[in-house]
Parts: structure tokens; sequence; C-alpha cells
């Protein structure tokens, strides 16, 4: 019988919509094994797809010699909620409707199963690993394809009343009908301006209005990359579009100021790369947006986690509550 | 000796720029002795009125024969830190500065003293004795002068990293240099649209660009009571000051609905008054703002407690805590 206390590992899984990591994680954030072999649009079933995780789960555990030590599995999935345990009509999955992740999965492996959203499991990774190390209260912005955040409050993530708070991706930053279209139907989503997709828009949109030469321009489908190695090689457009981009997220970040006044913001994802060409106008709008009782008081700061560990760290970290 | 068990009452201090009110609260929420006599100006040093407001809690004490059953006094303010015990820089109060409350009024009166601001107040004398009883995640937003919150998130005031948070009325609303200028500094924030002023402020413009017949016209200083009347009387004029008032509300707490989830939403203060004039484009704009997902979940509720004891009723409750 292994007592609660040799029980010292844990598994961290990433769900996502291409592929899904699964990493087995020490107390210190090590990790001492890991596996991204699993196509995650491969299992039109989602019965095989649990059976999959599964068993890299065990190979993993044989592995490192962990058998009878792990103590639980932590999954960040899209649209997954922590209270109930779900995956809920998540648009880039393959399986529609609501998903009992965790009481299926736990049946099969036999330890418990937690799980929440992408931006959570961040937001849980920082605060365990990473730049919140000690925070009690901090907000994690997720620039990728989409916006996501997760917020913590008193030393607790905010799940609301229903598990599915923190979409601040979807605050309105343009109001009407000048608002871009988003995908969750609404006009004017902070996502539609400051994903990856949305610098995309605005770079289309700049070369279009402003005729200055520029090396993005006659470029298909722009990344955030490309904008970054414009914007360094002292490119106009490139460092406008950061400019753009950084002005309205700052404008966000200081109304999340307003709401929760917390000690830091953390910035994750793709967008972050370009440093201070998109921290620098973010860290200005906050400064002239905010009220003088909250000025200089929130740290904007780019997390410190490795990319390619985050996402498994991050939803191991459920599993050590 | 008196038992902890058997103290049993608290006091409860509502410091306002007019007038400061004080009560003797049981447990249940009653007010046994009251009494309104401060009139705060009238004090401009702030150690005579602690002792002013010490003598009247002594007088009370010993009218419902209380003498050592007072557990605390807990007192809302304006800019007053739940951290600090403080009072900071309160524009509407006659000290300047950084105020000690909270160390210099416990120790004249004996028992601990807590202070937090107004909206702050109200949200836990909603929790403890109003609409919001046995929620864990809801907000209130207080309409009066200004536009004030109080959150409450897993059953906890939301104070911030500093004591400040919840300053929902700054929220930017209207971007750029068509927003209204702001006491804060700032432009577009809520509260210079959904305030009492805002709300007078908008009768004014509205008044201005539609030349239809209203018993609004010519009047001065129109309030929200007047407005109120006006619509309720089939004043076209005065059901646009609400359509418009109310839409804009919405579409506020739509996107604080996004960051917490709350079960509700309580408004509370003076324009609550005008009951579905004011409440049914809230709800109207809230619905169409928030994503799928929390559509008809946060409820808008207007409290429930009596204007003349919820700021009593608030600020006592924070001394039960």
């Amino acid at each position: 019988m292994v007592s609660e206390a040799e029980k010292n590992l844990v598994v961290g899984i990433d769900v996502g919509g291409t592929g899904t990591k699964i990493g087995i994680v020490d107390a210190s954030g090590n990790i001492l094994a890991r596996d991204e072999s699993i196509k995650t649009p491969e299992y039109k079933d989602f019965d095989g797809f649990v059976d999959a995780m599964n068993s890299v789960v065990q190979r993993l555990i044989a592995e490192v010699g962990a058998e009878g030590r792990v103590r639980g599995i932590g999954i960040g999935a899209p649209n997954a909620n922590y209270y109930a345990g779900t995956i809920e009509n998540a648009p880039n999955l393959p399986w529609k409707g609501v998903l009992q992740l965790c009481e299926v999965f736990s049946a099969k492996a036999g330890v418990p199963v937690f799980a929440t959203n992408d931006a959570n499991a961040a937001a849980i990774g920082e605060m365990k690993y990473g730049a919140a190390k000690g925070m009690k209260n901090f907000i994690v912005i997720t620039l990728g394809t989409g916006v996501g955040s997760g917020i913590v409050i008193n030393g607790q993530l905010v799940y609301g009343c229903d598990g599915f708070a923190g979409e601040l991706g979807h605050v309105t930053m343009v109001r009407g009908k000048d608002g871009r279209k988003c995908g969750c139907g609404g006009r004017g989503c902070l996502e539609t301006y400051c994903s990856a997709t949305g610098v995309a828009r605005t770079a289309k949109e700049i070369l279009k209005n402003d005729k200055s030469p520029s090396v993005l321009r006659g470029k298909k489908n722009i990344t955030s990359y490309d904008v970054y190695l414009a914007a360094k090689a002292g490119d106009k457009i490139g460092k406008e579009i950061f400019k753009q981009t950084g002005t309205m997220l700052g404008e966000a970040l200081a109304d999340f100021i307003k709401f929760s006044s917390p000690e830091a913001i953390i910035l994750f994802g793709g967008l972050t790369k370009s440093g201070k060409y998109i921290l620098d106008p973010v860290k200005k709008a906050v400064d002239k947006n905010v009220m003088p009782i909250f000025k200089g008081k929130a740290q904007i700061l780019i997390s410190k986690l490795k990319d390619s560990d985050a996402a498994i760290l991050g939803a191991s970290a459920l599993a050590w509550e």
C-alpha cells in the first residue's frame, strides 16, 4: 500500500485541436517523461481518445518506474469545465456536445482526474512554477489563435457560478457595427484584435490604408512573427501594427485592473515572442487608462514558462490541489 | 467578563460627505438604535470627528443596555481601504491625505474597528441580509452620485492586491475624445453616463438633439426621479433617457459577467427607484452582449435592502467577519 505522501508525481495533459501532449511531472515542475504522439483529430470516437491517452499515461508511468506514485491527472482542454469535469461544445475538437472527460478517464486510470480550460491551466502553472509564484492576485492572458484568460483572486482560480468565468477575450473593445465580427457571435471582442488572427486582420487593414513601403506588403497569411521580424528591421507598418494591437490590449488590461486590482498581469503565448514591440505599447496604454490610485501597481509581465512545457505543467498543477 | 459568544451586537457606521449615520445592529439585521445627527463637514479636525462618532456610539450602547455586548464597529466610507484601515484622499470629505481611521477609533472605543468603501459595504450587506443571501459569486453596482461596485467571488469580497479592487464605475465605455470627462481624470467612464449626474448629462444632450415636446424641457437640475416621473407619464424623451442609460449599463454588466460569471448582479441606489424603466433596457443589453454560454445565467436584481438601513447594515456586517 502506497501512502498519500509517497504519491509525489502528477500527470499533466494538454488537449489541443491538433495534438495532445502528456507528461509525468514532479513537485518541482520537472517533466520526467513526455509524449506528444497523439493526434487529436484522428479519434472520431471520444472513448477511443480517452483509451489512447490512458495507454500513453500507463506507458510513461512504467518508463519512469512511477507505479503507485501518481496522485492524479490534470488536463487543460478547450471549453473544459472544472466544476463538471466536462468538455462542453468545443468548436475545435472532433466530439460534439457535453463529454464526461474526468469521470470516464478516472474510471480507466484509477486516479482522480481534473480538467479546466487552457487559460486557467496556464494561470495555475504560473502560480505554481512561473512568474506568479507567491502571488495571490493576478491575471494570465493567453494570446494565441484566440485570447483567453485565467484569473486568480485571493489565491484561488476564479471559476464563477458555472465554471466559465474568465472569458476576457470577449470583452467588447469596439462597440456597434464597426466592431469586428467574432466567433462567439458578438462584435468588437478583444480577441478579434489581439489574437494571432486579430494581428493578421490589423496588418491587412493597415497595409490597405497606409501606402508606405513595407516588407509585409504582398505577403499572404501574415503571422505575428512576420510582423515582429518586420518591426525589428525598422519597418514602419510592422511597428504600427504592434502599436495598435498593444494599445488596445493595454486599454483592456486597464479595465481588468479596475476590476480585481491584481499584482501582475502575465501575458502568455505566441504574440509575447515579439517582446518590447508588443509590451511597450501595452504598458503605455495601461498607464494612460488606469486611475491615479492604480498607476504603477500592476506589473505587466511576459510568462517565464518554456512554451513547450507550459501547457503540460499548467495542467499538471491542477492535480496537486 | 463577557464571553465572545455574548458579544452579539455590532455597530454600523455610514460616513457620507454630508451626514454620518450610526446604528447598533443585531445578528438578524435589526437596527436597535440609530443616530443621524453628525454633519460630517462641521468637523474640520479628523480627531474631533472620531470623538463625535465615539460619543454617539457610547450613548447608543447605553440606550439599548448593550454594554460589553458589542463585538466591533464596521464603517463604510468613501475611499476607505480595508487592508490599511484608512481613508485615503477622499475628495468629498473635509480631511486630506491618509487618515488612520480604524486605529484611532479603536483606541477610543475599545473594540475592533473595520472599514471599507461604501460599495463594498453594500455588497457585504446584501450577502448577509439582502438579495445575495447564500450566494458565493455576485456583484453589487451602486448607482448614486457616482457608480461604485462591490465584487464577491468564492464567498469573499474582492479587495485586490492593495484594497482598491472593484472600481467598475471607471471602466471605459466610450473610448477616445468623444468620451465624457470623468472626475477620475479619465474619459468615457461608466460613471459619467450611468450615475445620477450622468443621467442629468444624458437628459441635457437628448433634449438638445431631439426637439420632441417633453415635460423635462426647461427644467433645471434634472434628477433621475424627474426622468422616472416623465417616463411613467409616457414622455418619449424620458423613456429615451432610460433606454440609453440602461443600454450602456447592460453593456458594461455583460463585460463584468465575462470576468467573474456571477450568479447575480444587484443594482443599488437612487437610479433603481425607476424600476422597470431602467431594468428592462439593462436586461435587454446584457442578454444581447453576453456569449451564448452566459445567456440567462446571471440574474439582474434590484437591492431589497431598505435605503435608509442599507448603508448602516452593510457597514455593520464588516464587524461580524
